[in-house]
Formats: C-alpha cells, structure tokens, sequence
C-alpha cells in the first residue's frame, strides 16, 4: 500500500528537512526549546536517528534553522507584512492584534509570540541563538519605523524617534503577550491594542495622506 | 577548622532549604528551568541528592519555590515597593527603569525579568507553575492600579480602565526587557521609559495632589 517509504523519503530530502522543521517549530513554541528533546523529535517526525542526523547534525542546527526559517517568516506573515500593505499604520496596528486575538481565541490556548518565546529562553544561551533571534527583532524594528516615518507624526521624528516609537509598539506587544501567556486570555492583548491605538492616534502616527514639515 | 559540616547543615535545615532556593533562582534566571538539571543543582549547592530530595522531593516543587519565595518577592523589591512609596507614579516608574537599566550596566549582560523569563518558559507547560506565575502579575497589576487611581488622571478613570493601564505599564517594561535582552543592551528599555513617561503625562496619571471628580 505504502511501498518504498525510505526510498520515497531519500528522493524527497527538502520535504523531509521542512518536516523536521515544521515539527520542532510546533514543539519549540508548546514547550520550549530546552523541553523538547531530540527524542521527542525523532518520535513525532517518525525519522531513524540517522536521517535526523543527515539533515541536522546538531540540537542546536534545528533550533537555529527554526529561528531563521519559521520564526522569522512567522514575524513577515503576521506583522511586517500587514503593516507594510496597511491603508494606515493605526489601522494596521489594530488588524494585526485583532488577527492574532482571534487567533488565540479560536486555538483556546495562549502559547505565546514565537519570537519572544525564544528570545527569552536563549538569549543568554548561546550567542548565535542571540544573534538569529536579534536579527529577527531588527529586521521588524525596521519595518516598523519606515511604516511610521510614512505618517504624518512620524516624518517630524527624528530617526532615533521613529525607531524609539517602532520599539515600543513592539515592546507593548511583546509585554502584552506575555500577561496572555500567563493568564491564559486575550484581556492583556485586548486592552494594549486599544491604548496603544489611542497612542498612535494622539502622536498623529495614523497615516501619510498630508506631507509634514518638522 | 571547620568541624562536624553536616551536623551544622542539619541544625540549620531552613538555612539549606534557602540556599537551595538561591542557587537554583540564579541557575533559572542564568538559563532557564529545563536547562538546569538536578544535577547542576547538587554541584552548585554541594548537597547529596538525600539532602537536596529532604527539602525539595522534586524539580517542580524547587521551580514553585522559586516563583513563591525568590521571584515574587524581587517583583514587590523592585516594583511594587518603589511605586508605592514614590511621590508620584510618574517618577516612580521613571526611578524603578533607571534603577533596573543601571543594574543591567553595572553587570554587563541583561538576563531579563525573572517573572517574564519563567512566564515564557513555564505558562503552557504546567498548571500549577502558570498559577503560581499569574498570581504574580495579578498582585503587580492590583498594586499598579492602586497606585494609578490616587493620580488625578486615574481618579476619572473607572476600575477596569486603570487595571487595563496597569497593565499596560506592565507590557512595556515586560516587551522592552525582551528587547534589552535580545539585544543584549538597554537601550530598549531607556527609550520606553522616556516614551512612558510622557504617556503618564499626558494622561495625568502623574500624582495626586488634587481630587479629580468624573
């Protein structure tokens, strides 16, 4: 019914090195990095010892291929590129949360920003986790600021200011999942979203019809 | 020179139970609670694994008295005490950020909050330890919020409105640590606390000098 699985695997190496991925991914953002043990990858990918270790000779190539090929993609797909094709950064803003709301609503269950998550648990680890996880956090940073120096507030900032402001919608973010995570509801998601919205509002951090001058 | 250690170790069982706690609070903020190993506790402590089993029969028991015994009381330290006896909430959430990023600067790396550090890793993991965090957060917001409704601009806010900027107090600091962390440098946290203050500002939730009236 089934002939030739490794065959089939070994013609496939790509699918099966996005498996491992896909699997260590779910994993890493259930239980952490730490928690999850090459044992349990090797039971929920259903791959030999040996096949793990073609593709990724080490815990910690999985951990980094995660970063760089999950988590960041994660943080394009729900953040950067919504606020980039935003009709206004407030109004992406808002969508963003509300999505990731949503979200957490229907799974029932909080796991957390999958950035964060790592961030806090290997930050200190190992300087490459470091590294990959900051990279990820600049490269978001970085969008954040060029949506915002394309409003009206934000083009009498300075570029320190507009990267100030761009951390702070993330760190607002960042926190507020955190009190998610560890009630296990959206109240703390929620209540950011909207004063942060207020926030953007008030420092004309909205959108870029009009051209401003410092 | 220093006779009978044991016997000494024996009549001083709250003392061995504390050092225990100490030992493994630095080793999970260092690197976290699946990281460190029982083992890594005997080494450090140099306690037999009888002794250490005597006070603590498992990992989860030191990770709750962790939580209880060393976390919670450095949030009240560093947070909720300062607030409370500040002269008013704008500065003393200004001095409880420069008093924490001087702390990050005086050690040179910035292993991030510990209440944040343990939510990330433990809050999807086990029940007993997401309560146990929670009740952390709740008594940090609940202080927060007190201290929010003797301003004048809390004064006019209703109850839910200042638990929801209590707790956005709470993100900020909770995100820009992640950022401090990833980064390894405070400068996440020196830019929301400049950001913050002026959000307090603005809604004069600064002190409480006059009565406010809806």
């Amino acid at each position: 019914m089934n002939p030739k699985p490794h065959r089939t695997r070994q013609n496939n190496p790509d699918g099966m090195r996005n498996h491992v991925l896909d699997v260590a991914a779910d994993l890493f953002q259930a239980n952490g990095y730490h928690a999850t043990s090459i044992n349990d990858l090797l039971q929920k990918t259903r791959l030999s010892g040996g096949a793990l270790h073609h593709h990724f000779p080490t815990k910690k190539s999985i951990g980094l291929a995660v970063i760089k090929e999950r988590v960041a993609p994660a943080v394009r797909e729900t953040w950067i590129d919504p606020i980039r094709t935003a009709v206004s950064l407030r109004k992406g803003v808002a969508s963003v949360f509300a999505d990731i709301i949503a979200g957490l609503e229907a799974r029932g269950a909080v796991s957390g920003c999958p950035l964060n998550n790592l961030a806090l648990e290997l930050s200190r680890h190992d300087a490459d986790f470091r590294k990959a996880i900051d990279a990820i956090f600049s490269e978001w940073r970085a969008a954040m600021t060029e949506s915002i120096s394309r409003t009206d507030g934000g083009a009498r900032l300075d570029k320190t200011k507009r990267s100030d402001a761009a951390a702070f919608i993330i760190s607002v973010y960042s926190g507020a999942m955190a009190l998610a995570k560890s009630s296990q509801t959206a109240s703390a998601l929620r209540s950011a979203a909207d004063i942060l919205s207020k926030w953007l509002r008030d420092h004309h951090l909205e959108s870029g019809h009009k051209t401003a001058r410092a």
